[in-house]
């Protein structure tokens, strides 16, 4: 199946997979920490990523009580569902509008198992 | 200015900005070295980036001549071109169909300077 892995770029601020990825799971544990280690990445970054986006918008996108045994709680804001909310839509109408040319380049690949473009960067 | 980076993951494959650049410099140095060296990437890297699409693809994107002085020639095929352009309608295709989101993400944005996203990963 082929998908679309969107970065936006709005000039010096950045929205990709994995800042959304770090969002929803901050909604479904509460937590940063949490959120951070199921993605499996470190407490610094996961804090630092949220810290950016935070400066990014307007409003904060994530609110948290830092601290405490279990590292205090977290919650996504409405702004921060909201950009959540329009980010998968950017990512779905991505798609769905590029899919005739995306299967132009289905038809020019090797069938699968052939290839290995996987690996790094 | 709001612009999206995007990588076309095919299964294993994928294909983003980074290999459609490597394309595009390849076409217009005749080299795959010098299309490196314009990246700053190391001439092992840009050979392996090269491997990686003529294996995922039925037919080759780059043709080469190895070695002597100077490394050989290269050329993007037919289809390598095909693909580039297929690659840079995806993306336009795609920009175009989210603007409406992309301009939502962009009124909750802090006035630019006010904000660094930028960073790593």
């Amino acid at each position: 199946m082929t998908t679309l892995r969107l970065r936006i770029l709005f000039g010096e601020a950045m929205l990709g997979p994995g800042k959304a990825e770090l969002l929803e799971r901050i909604r479904e544990t509460g937590s940063i920490s949490a959120a951070g280690r199921q993605m499996e990445m470190s407490y610094k970054r996961a804090w630092m990523l949220v810290e950016e986006m935070n400066a990014a918008f307007q409003d904060p996108l994530v609110t948290s009580t830092r601290g405490g045994a279990g590292g205090g709680g977290a919650q996504l804001t409405d702004a921060g569902a909201e950009v959540l909310r329009l980010y998968h839509e950017v990512v779905s109408t991505a798609q769905t509008a590029a899919a005739a040319s995306l299967r132009s380049l289905e038809t020019m690949l090797r069938p699968a198992g052939a290839m290995d473009m996987s690996g790094k960067k």
